[in-house]
């Protein structure tokens, strides 16, 4: 990428929703040939990324594990919620700086796509002024989901919305009611709400709740039917559109 | 897949957005083992699905190219032209049949996503009741496009649309400023009316114009700088969010 400078590059490696074989081609080679790997994880875990990827890393490959704070006794909506995060990003960026800095090429495991609702967007904008950052993006959860619900998510001319639960359930229902096709994402604790919003709408009736997509456990079923459900945080739900069809 | 039966499957695969590295690891391997290749193209055009897997056919495969009926005299809203496009899916559908029924395991190629504003779809809702059909995910077209842009597209709760340029200016507009992020396909020559719908929506200066995302001649540009241009039909026009960042 860089022959000039002795930068290496930070690579920062979409790797789709879980199945080993959803991956690219190209994170396939990037992960496989990579000498540093680098990704989130909450600690005392071992790391979605780092698990999908369990068997190709070389042996000889230099890992590091970028463990969240520990943020559960602070709420999302106290200041020192941001300045605890946004100090981690810079350990971490300061880390992978360094290695680029050095020449090596570190690749940074992403679940998902990187830069739709993904971690390493946060490294992303602090990196991307100081050393060559390549990002690859990657099949999205929802792309696994609504393959996994046997039907199109979306026909001719429907409008998709994407949203997240953790929105207030006015705004939820709202939005439930304008859009024809919907995927609403990290689900877990707020299940309940979702589904209330999605009756409120009027669309839990074509709802489908999908755990674990494209990955061993995978399980797809009529929201409707998933009353005292405790779902994965990743969990997906999505209503299909119902466009115009030859 | 299907061990006792004598049926093959019929393979739904999703090729990505063109850059053949970023087809999956599973399509790939799909796409090298074939014995019979199917793709949708327009009548003396070699085909989209069909370019992005050049050199990786088995040069023994057996190809069946489904070519749309010209369909440019008869507009949308003609009952003739649903008709016509029903009468055609129903003729590929008994080809992919007639080779499942033979044991055959045809791979029906498919630009982007197979289930998001995919064709294989109308062949996908007449097979599944006959023959067995695999659907394979895919890096959609709007995930090359935002990586293009070097810019995340979603932050925090930020709710992303995703619109289709034939809309109505009125509910395009309508739309528009209801969502954080935006993703607006098909544009081709809705280009004027969609930059119009994002001037009255005040989100013209915030749009990017992606042409051929992650292929030769990718193209990304403010939107607002590309007045009279004339625009592939599978641009992408990509607004970001702005929502919560540590």
């Amino acid at each position: 990428m860089n022959r000039i400078s002795p930068l290496g590059t930070v690579y920062g490696v979409g790797l789709g929703p879980g199945d080993p074989e959803l991956m690219s081609v190209k994170a396939d080679r990037l992960v496989r040939g990579a000498r540093h790997v680098a990704f989130f994880r909450k600690a005392g875990r071992p790391g979605r990324a780092r698990s999908i990827v369990e068997g190709m890393i070389p042996e000889d490959a230099v890992e590091f594990a970028m463990e969240y704070p520990v943020t559960t006794e602070i709420p999302f909506s106290d200041p020192r919620y941001n300045n605890m995060l946004s100090a981690f990003y810079a350990d971490c960026t300061a880390h992978l700086r360094a290695l680029a800095e050095a020449g090596e090429s570190p690749v940074v495991l992403c679940e998902g796509d990187p830069f739709f609702y993904g971690s390493f967007m946060h490294l992303y904008t602090r990196l991307r002024a100081e050393v060559p950052v390549h990002v690859v993006p990657a099949i999205t959860g929802m792309s696994a989901a609504w393959t996994a619900t046997g039907s199109p998510v979306t026909w001719g001319d429907d409008v998709m919305s994407v949203l997240m639960a953790t929105l207030p359930q006015d705004e939820l229902v709202h939005r439930m009611e304008a859009a024809d096709a919907l995927v609403i994402m990290k689900i877990g604790r707020n299940l309940p709400r979702v589904r209330a919003a999605l009756e409120q709408a009027g669309k839990l009736d074509r709802a489908w709740l999908v755990e674990y997509a494209s990955m061993d456990g995978q399980t797809v079923l009529p929201l409707s039917e998933a009353d005292e459900r405790s779902s994965p945080y990743f969990s997906i739900i999505i209503v299909h559109g119902e466009g115009r069809r030859p």
